[in-house]
């Protein structure tokens, strides 16, 4: 497969982006296309003394800062490494797009460019991360701020067939984030929400609260883009705030020190559970090709494990199987409104 | 001051109850009403060995269970422990009330037995929870699912004023939960809460997202109440996993378990900032009396604890404060009207 690579996103830029590639062509069978500043990122592949031939360059004079503001710089910056790279997956050139730069400009670019999936309204970030029973997602995890029901509806059908398709999970266990298990518990758009999902053929269970989510309670999570990017931030917060708690008890004596010192192993492990650069990008679901945002501040192994993502997605034909299911879904719909209209006849 | 506490509420009932006003009118000026089964009261009394007389029981022959209809449990078992509590407020009885039992009917009874505070339209749950930088405050933390600008703002008022009274904060920073720093950003609640809160006389210091929450980027954390609940239970669930994870990885090999002793004290002065238990209950701000909500599971510390944030709360005049800056705010604004229509003749 050929992924194409935004080499001038994230907050290292070039650097980190051709050594991830460098150690995916290495490992895999992949090929990566990178698009940005051909002499800047031809020396960065020097410095690895890369000699292969499944790493190609395209040429490319603009960037698109994270402080562009997304829609405009889609339109003027038609020769960035963001918007030619888009282009390649639209024209079937690459098989997918990473970046690790401008989140609004990826998710614009996402929808402009490439565009959605017949029968998706909104495309949503879908995040995977750990927990002590395995992989769960969120979705959607920051890209629909204000959302309908109809939103979430489409949220847990993506979730689920993510899981299915890349986490071999048979029957993903979707469940709505709210405030209370019980049903009628939470605002309008989950309770509403809550009886959508409830009437839909998806393995729906109900609500989770959010101190469940950890925990690995439930495989796919649903919840609107606003709440999503709360629940994602804040368990990087958490995450951020504990360790550093953690190192300042261990530093506090020389007891503790060498206790620390004798539990290294051990607390490598726990960290490595909880680094998300361990688990690559986060797909951005409903759009017609393979989409991954990388963190911005990716070091090369992210953006390696984000190449591992896109090949896994491509070889379980994610974007196929989504497609498919959501054309037989309103394939479905339009039967059933044809014996409707029938039956008032 | 007089203190009711509803004797039967949480999931341990009377024991922890009684035991957390012992230990309060032990160690401080203090008077508890424990409300309830009168029996069941006084044989947690003999087994403390109580003999002085700051405790009185008041008998009550109904419970509110967990699983009641708040609303209906409010109507219907007038002589519970919880409503005559509430009753006593509002009669003057007693200057404060703490329950454990069940949050809704406590806050339904908050609105309905002893009343809002003339001028807000929304009480709201203000959560203080421990950061390095010292204490923070969350408000909305569950009590308003949906909510509109001018609920944002009546939080973020009652927080800040919350702030300065009890944590001797002159100017709190005041912030909105958002998805992003940048103005502009978020759902159609924030941006228009945003605006409203800018042009205020608040110490609004813009968006915080969540990542910085933890960390204690903002003092007074103002949200939705659906927001405010999935981050305090999120907060309370990673922190669970994590721990849950680091005594795993402390208890794989022996040589971390030995380095895991070594490290006791410190890992125990650790787990305490983030213990829940001694930060007390939960004030429900907004309503005509000090109402402190502790958590279900509170043991006698928390019960002990709640009684002191209530004596606190007594002491610095919270409510009076919030009272007379919600009536100055609305002279204001009346006087501001009054020249408006002036102009106008």
């Amino acid at each position: 497969m050929k992924v194409v690579l935004d080499a001038m996103g994230g907050d290292y830029g070039p650097s980190v982006n051709v050594a991830g590639a460098v150690e995916a062509v290495n490992e895999w069978n992949v090929d990566v296309i990178l698009t940005g500043d051909e002499e800047l990122i031809q020396k960065e592949i020097d410095k690895l003394q890369y000699k292969g031939d499944r790493i190609k360059i395209v040429h490319c004079t603009e960037i698109i800062e994270n402080s562009d503001k997304p829609s405009t710089a889609l339109r003027k910056k038609k020769d960035s490494s963001l918007v030619v790279a888009m282009q390649m997956v639209k024209d079937g050139e690459a098989d997918a797009i990473i970046s690790a730069g401008n989140t609004g400009a990826l998710l614009a670019g996402g929808l402009f460019v490439i565009g959605r999936i017949k029968g998706i309204s909104r495309p949503a970030l879908a995040v995977p991360f750990p927990t002590p029973k395995g992989m769960s997602l969120l979705i959607d995890a920051g890209a629909n701020a204000d959302c309908k029901p109809q939103h979430l509806y489409e949220f847990a059908l993506m979730g689920s067939l993510y899981m299915e398709a890349i986490q071999n999970q048979q029957y993903p266990k979707v469940c709505l984030a709210n405030v209370g298990m019980e049903e009628g518990k939470g605002n309008e758009l989950v309770k509403e929400s809550y009886q959508l999902l409830e009437s839909s053929d998806l393995p729906f269970h109900g609500n989770i609260e959010a101190r469940d989510i950890p925990a690995g309670e439930a495989d796919v999570i649903v919840c609107d883009g606003f709440t999503g990017n709360i629940i994602l931030k804040l368990f990087e917060g958490v995450a951020h705030t504990f360790s550093d708690t953690l190192k300042q008890a261990i530093m506090s004596n020389w007891k503790s020190k060498l206790g620390g010192l004798m539990m290294k192993p051990a607390l490598k492990s726990f960290k490595k559970q909880f680094d998300y650069t361990e688990y690559g990008g986060v797909p951005f679901l409903g759009v017609n090709g393979l989409l991954i945002k990388a963190h911005g501040s990716s070091n090369s192994k992210a953006i390696k494990n984000a190449i591992k993502q896109a090949k896994t997605s491509y070889e379980a034909d994610l974007l196929q199987k989504i497609t498919e299911r959501i054309a037989e879904i309103s394939q479905q719909k339009d039967s059933k409104n044809k014996d409707v209209s029938g039956d008032e006849q």
